[in-house]
């Protein structure tokens, strides 16, 4: 089958990959009907994340059983299903309690390889959710949506408490960052400002249910922030970057008593422990359990009341994956969805 | 009127210093019953934060009400009051979210001075709260230890969403963990570990409800916690000590999901944000809005249901105060009343 390997900075290639098998009892193997390109993989990309061997890449996926170990009993050959990053038991005591990208038995998708026509998916009965039917070819995209960048923003505006009469900010307007700003508008959220200084990213943070828009960042991000709230800050802020500075202003975004909930993989961030001390902020976040809301998000999109597929702005073939890389590097792209 | 100043590290000296009097409409001044000297306090002591000159020494106090300014209404000479060590309006957006020690009115009462024998108190109505009555002079220990350590180790536990089935940590042995232990075990906590390596303490913690004591810290402290939860982490950790040590041994004593309510005055640190990203722990904390439990705290104390006067293992007159902070420092004494 075709996949996606990178091989270095830059150098991505789509090329012929072993076909994935059933290797354990709770496997299943799956076709995809769609696969995407993540913020997260333009790290290694960049070259800020090592690339030690050349590495299959995606671990966003939704499509159709095709066939699964003895010991699974949750789903069937045929269906249509969605996971997350991580397969989980969700059995464990950790992801009883919610966390299932901590599950004691977790195993990471990124070594799979979603950006591929197949794969291998572990622990499939608790990684995988099924649709009550195959949905129409125009859903696809908000489902593949829902196996990453939807289900991390809506943890983000969980995290962040996001609720009735609260205002929130949104640091970050990539696809996490964007489908945050959609999360706070379905809790309820009462004032919701994006921190944008791109049209085409602006225009959909509008569409998702932004209130406001903020063009500046750092220093005077945060000031813009403090006079649209009385001088006190947010009550619940969304941080999907990572950086330092992306970080810091939303610490410094959030009022004292307030929920800073960050889900950009940190880089090279420290944070001083004085200054984070007597911001008075509640500060949770990592990498999303999306699993979790699983359920809840892919009953919203079969009854088309959420439609996160719109970040995805470019649609290519899996042959095309390179451009795809290229395109989302430059900020050309929000987010590039790749059909196998 | 006498008053602890303090010159330099090591330097505390009891002198006379001007009587302070009614300078707001919203000003009290009172009497101290008794006073204290803080492990905050030992800071500039032992030369870890600047002293820019002789600086008047204390912010917890509990005593009688002399006199109050015309805008006051709240409390009246003769009351038994005890406050905490910001005062607060109490009615602006922060307070009423319960986050007073960000007032957005606070006046930090250490530049008062509480180690003294009269003191103004301002904001009288929003920071102060009244007793039934005046109460016997063996509750004087108690209701002085709710004006900061018990508010802050109750805070720190509520931070740290303590509760019923919960197991907790408290690292820390001073006053603050110590009545972290106690308001851990007032709030339903199921089993909760102190960890500590002074038999005084531990002997005070096991009093005040803990179930366990560790005696090991850093990596192995943390490693003895992982044992006794089954590798997972405790549900709820206290951090009351605020260096890189001890807010790193209590964020690696969390299990994914967990919180860490922290409350030592951090000196020196730098959280790691990667780690802390896939910690998935909850951190909350900062300067103790004490104001918010005081009436929950003093009612429980007017009934004797708690005694968290317990902590003060040393009771001195305020002229000797320079002993009370040496033996504070040598750790030969817990935490020091002292009596003006």
């Amino acid at each position: 089958m075709r996949g996606v390997v990178m091989y270095a900075p830059g150098d991505v290639r789509v090329e012929d990959r072993p076909e994935p098998a059933v290797l354990e009892p709770t496997d299943a193997v799956i076709r995809l009907s769609a696969t995407c390109i993540c913020g997260s993989d333009l790290w290694p990309y960049r070259g800020d994340d090592e690339i030690h061997r050349p590495s299959p890449m995606g671990h966003e996926y939704a499509g159709i059983v095709e066939e699964v170990g003895s010991a699974v009993s949750g789903v069937k050959p045929g269906e249509f299903v969605v996971g997350s990053f991580f397969a989980s038991d969700n059995s464990c005591e950790i992801c009883r309690e919610g966390y299932q990208t901590s599950c004691i038995h977790r195993v990471g998708i990124g070594s799979e390889g979603a950006q591929a026509q197949r794969m291998r998916v572990p622990l499939a009965d608790g990684t995988l959710v099924a649709t009550p039917d195959v949905p129409t070819e125009d859903l696809v995209p908000d489902f593949l949506a829902a196996s990453d960048v939807l289900g991390t923003g809506w943890f983000a505006a969980v995290a962040a408490e996001t609720g009735p009469g609260k205002t929130v900010v949104v640091v970050g307007d990539g696809a996490v960052g964007l489908l945050g700003v959609l999360a706070a508008k379905e809790l309820g959220a009462e004032r919701i400002i994006a921190m944008s200084r791109h049209e085409p990213r602006q225009q959909l943070a509008l569409e998702f249910g932004a209130t406001d828009i903020v063009t500046e960042r750092g220093d005077a991000g945060v000031q813009h922030i403090k006079d649209l709230t009385s001088g006190l800050g947010a009550h619940s802020v969304i941080e999907a970057v990572g950086t330092q500075e992306s970080m810091m202003q939303a610490i410094r975004s959030t009022r004292p008593g307030g929920h800073v909930g960050y889900v950009g993989v940190t880089h090279g961030v420290a944070l001083p422990g004085q200054e984070l001390f007597f911001s008075h902020v509640h500060l949770h976040g990592g990498p999303a359990p999306v699993r979790r809301f699983l359920p809840d998000l892919m009953e919203r999109i079969w009854n088309r009341s959420i439609r996160p597929g719109k970040v995805f702005d470019l649609d290519l073939s899996l042959e095309e994956a390179a451009a795809g890389y290229r395109a989302m590097d430059s900020r050309q792209a929000i987010k590039v969805l790749l059909r196998p």
